[in-house]
Formats: C-alpha cells, sequence, structure tokens
C-alpha cells in the first residue's frame, strides 16, 4: 500500500481578510503529504526545493511521514514562490506573484525504494511532468489520482488531455470540469470528462462540497459530499490539496477502491479539507488526533442524515 | 391539518437558453399550491387575478386540489405580470418587466372557512400582507411558514423584520440570508436571522441544495439536503416557491414539526424542486405520479448514502 506523492513543496505568502502571513510552507505535496499522513506513513514525496528551504521545514515533514529521499534540493536555486490575496468573502483570489525558480526544470527522480508504488498522487504540477512519473514507475500503481487546474486548459490543453487519459481518478473544481469538459451540468460535463479516460472523476465545490462520479457500464454512480457549514473560514489555501491527500490516504490504508470506499474517503479528505481552512497555511494538520478526525467524519455523517420514518404517512 | 397558501398568482413569461413562452400560469402561490397539494388536499389560496386571468387556469388549480374560495378575481383589473430573462448558465437573471396591476392593492381575504388554518405558507409578498394574513386568522396556526426575497431587504427592512418575528420557518436564498444578517459565513447568518425570531431557517443554495437550521436552546440543529445534480435544467422559475410548498405541505400531511420529520419535509420539498426545473413553467408538476416522487426522494437519500464500514482499518 506503498503511497507516492508527487507535487510542489514551496514558500507561499497569503494574505486573506483575516491577516496576512509572510513566506510560510506551502504547496500541494505538503498540503497532500501532511494530510495523507494521518491514514499512511510514509508518505513518499517526489518535489523540488532550492538551498533556501529551511531544514527544519523537512524534518516537520520527515516527523509527519514524509519519507523525503524523493525530494532533491537545488543547491544555488530557489524555491518555488506563490503569493496571493483572497476577496473579502474568500471566494476569489488574486495571484500577486508566482516565482517558478527550481520548478522551471524540475526533472523528478524516483528513488528505487519508491518502486513499489501501489498508490500515486499526482499533484498539480505541468502535465508533462505528471505523466513522466506514471512512466518512470516501472509498474503500473493499482490506483493513480490527478489534481490539475484550469491554467494548464489554458496553455497546455492537448498534453493535459494525454495526461489524464493514463489516470484513474481525476479531481477538478466545479469551473474546472466546465472548461475541460465544455458542458455547463456537471452530471453532463463528468461524463465527457470520464469519456476521456479517468474511470472515476471528482468535482470539487469548494463550500458546497463535492460531487463523486464513477463509471459503471454505460452508467456513472454518483455520490453527493456535503462540505460541513463553518463559522469561520481563515484561509483556503490548500484545502483541495488537502481533500485530495485524505482521499488517496484513506484509500491506501483500507486498500479498498470500490466506489462504496471511495465515498467513505471522499468524505475523509473532506473532513480534512475543513480542518485545513481553519487556520493560515498548514498549521491546522500539524496537530490532529485520530479522535477529532474521527467526530468531524461523524459531523459530515449526521449531516445528512435522515432518520428513518416511525409513522406512517 | 388545513394548508393555507397566501402569495402570487400571475402571468410571467420567460425566456431562457432553451426557449421562450408567451404569458404563461406563474405566482409564488401557484407553484407552492401545485407543489404542496401532492401531499395534502385541498390547499386554500388566498391571492388576487385580474378579469384577463382564464377561468381554465382557475380550474386547473382548482383541479389539483386548489380550494379558490380565498382567490379574488378583480373585474376591469388585469394580473400581476412578471417577465424575465436568464443568463446562459441560469444562475442569474434580468427582470424585462414587472406589473403590479391588481397586485398594487391586494386586500387578502380570509373566508370562514380558511379559519381552521393549521398550517399557513406565506409566499413571496410585501411584509405588510404577510403579516396581515397572520392578523386575520383567529386562532395563530400551528406552523407558518414564510418565504421572501431581497428586494424587500431593500425597500422595506423594517416591516420585513416585524413580520419575520411573527414566524416560525423563514426560507431564503444564501445571499439574502448574508444580506439580512450581514454576516458571510452561513452558520453565522443562521444565528443571527434566528434571534430575529423564527426558530428554523431554511437556507436555499440554489444547484447547491438547501441548509435546514433550528434553534435548540443555546444551539442550532443543522441538516444539508443536497440538490440533484441534473442533466438538464430547462427553467428555473418556481423553483424556490415549489420547494416551500413541498415542504410545508408534506409537514401539514404528517402533521409533524419535530426536527427530523423537518429533514424528511425539506428532502421532499428539494425532490418537487428538481421536477420544477426540468420543464417550463408549471408543466413538470402538474402530472406527477406518486411513484415518480418516491423514486425521486429515493435518489436524494442515495446520493448522500455511506455504507457503514465493513472491514476493519
Amino acid at each position: 500500500m506503498s503511497l507516492v506523492v508527487i507535487g510542489t513543496v514551496a514558500f507561499d505568502a497569503l494574505e486573506t481578510p483575516f491577516g496576512k502571513t509572510d513566506k510560510i510552507i506551502g504547496g500541494a505535496a505538503t498540503y497532500a503529504c501532511l494530510s495523507a499522513s494521518y491514514s499512511v506513513k510514509p508518505v513518499k514525496l517526489v518535489a523540488v526545493v532550492g538551498d533556501d528551504f529551511p531544514q527544519s521545514d523537512i524534518l516537520l515533514l520527515e516527523e509527519h511521514g514524509a519519507d523525503t529521499e524523493g525530494l532533491q534540493i537545488k543547491q544555488g536555486e530557489k524555491s518555488f514562490f506563490w503569493s496571493g490575496k483572497y476577496s473579502t468573502d474568500l471566494n476569489s483570489r488574486e495571484t500577486l506573484a508566482t516565482e517558478l525558480n527550481v520548478l522551471a526544470d524540475f526533472d523528478p527522480v524516483l528513488p528505487d525504494s519508491y518502486q513499489d508504488c501501489k498508490y500515486l498522487m499526482l499533484g498539480n504540477l505541468t502535465p508533462q511532468i505528471q505523466r513522466l512519473v506514471i512512466q518512470r514507475l516501472v509498474n503500473r500503481p493499482k490506483l493513480i489520482v490527478m489534481d490539475t487546474m484550469n491554467f494548464w486548459m489554458d496553455v497546455a490543453l492537448e498534453e493535459l488531455k494525454t495526461t489524464i487519459e493514463m489516470v484513474d481518478v481525476l479531481s477538478i473544481n466545479d469551473e474546472e470540469a466546465r472548461q475541460l469538459s465544455g458542458e455547463y451540468s456537471l452530471v453532463k460535463a463528468a461524463k465527457v470528462i470520464m469519456g476521456m479516460g479517468p474511470k472515476t472523476l471528482i468535482i470539487k465545490k469548494g463550500e458546497h462540497g463535492a460531487l463523486l462520479f464513477c463509471k459503471k457500464g454505460n452508467k456513472a454512480q454518483m455520490f453527493y459530499a456535503p462540505a460541513l457549514p463553518l463559522e469561520e473560514v481563515f484561509d483556503p489555501t490548500g484545502a483541495g490539496d488537502t481533500f485530495a491527500g485524505g482521499f488517496i490516504g484513506y484509500l491506501a490504508a483500507t486498500d479498498d477502491i470500490s466506489f462504496d470506499n471511495m465515498k467513505r474517503a471522499v468524505i475523509h479528505g473532506s473532513a480534512m479539507a475543513s480542518f485545513c481552512v481553519e487556520k493560515f497555511g498548514t498549521e491546522r494538520l500539524l496537530n490532529l488526533t485520530q479522535e477529532e478526525i474521527e467526530a468531524r467524519e461523524q459531523q459530515f455523517a449526521d449531516l445528512v442524515n435522515v432518520p428513518a420514518v416511525s409513522v406512517v404517512e
């Protein structure tokens, strides 16, 4: 049940209506790795940073279960940096700065010890690099989950489609699903996208939850995971990656990729994401207990639970 | 379990990306009445139309269970008319025309036979008229459900608050909940609004479902009803009124206003609304079968159902 996660390990500088941060640890692989580590250890990390990346942050990842053999540290180079500012309602964000730095010529290295990979999480990166990771694994993993974003649909659609065709699960948000498929209805969008290759599609709808679609013959099975309405959302950064990491971590831990278990994995991922947004950056993901996670999952179950009717109508 | 519904009975002219209609029967009370009639009959209607309103449309309402003793027909006057055009994604609409006509001086008349009212649905109207109906009932109903819209928050906020204070359940959409409360978080918004009087709040989120909040001591119970993702939405007109009518109809039929039964009523209302949007205007609400409705409710249940874990993790 070896889990490999590839993606960015980076610096983020965030500004939300509730405050701002200097450079803090961020990146898709960081969030996914921390999130997955509550289900399964180690999480074998494939990423690249510059020599400006603090040893203490690498230690932090390792303490949380990351295997960093696949984390390249480029001497004399700087880590990927993203800076963004959220709108008052946190529903949109403006990119203030994107410095690719080490990411510009990232050549993912898969250590031999990663070749037992059974579950592969492709965090958001160029589709070419995501594909390279699949190709460099001698045996195809049991399950490949891929996250991506609208940027690649704009600038590298054909490359993106080539990679999408190779994966089992694609995880994108509702706007991205509409852009990729050209369909407004998410049911129709799901059919189009599952026609591109993936048997399973997750459409993330932020504060409105997530939809899970699985191909079954000519039909699609559908599952709706609500989001937990929260009093406070401090910082949405990393929520999608935390969701994806929680999702694949749960599947890797249970080693069951049935539709029913994917439903549970979606609830687990949603619970992890609901923690993520409660504090800045990765803060809330660093010290969760299993009890807190289970209690949160129970809240998700209670939220949609309708007791059986006891009166004759 | 007598149910009284007050609201508009009107003409609508609609334009959606899928086509346009001439003047067709519409209005909040029309949709709510048709929807409720699948649960309980008669639905005692309080509304006003002009003499341009076809007798055949009144007969249609009666055939579907409406008691029209409280429906005033104003000779020499014209019915309320609304015309609107939806955006390509159906998520926003532009009002092309609003002609108040008979609605301008609507004085709701409650026939004596309506005084047994146990469940009262106040469809969207001026808050003064909604309040007048409550005041004209000799005995307070067991449950008063009120629908309203942002327009009254803009032009008659204090009047609106006075009426809201008198009702048990308020049904509004997410933007309206934010406007009314001044809070972005729907959890916080719900607390503020339940502090205004209603013990129960329904926040409709359109294609993202609905939230049900019920006050319980100092805490709020919460329930999330998903919306059924649909392949085609032809016309969202009346969906909110259909939801509200289905909700109160279900409660009236079962005569149970517990939180658990309200959950079921929200699912039933959501199912009715999901039919409404499949065709233009009221068309889809005219010929539903109980089997179709139950099958749709089952789809809602299946959509969020997570089977118990059978393996040890």
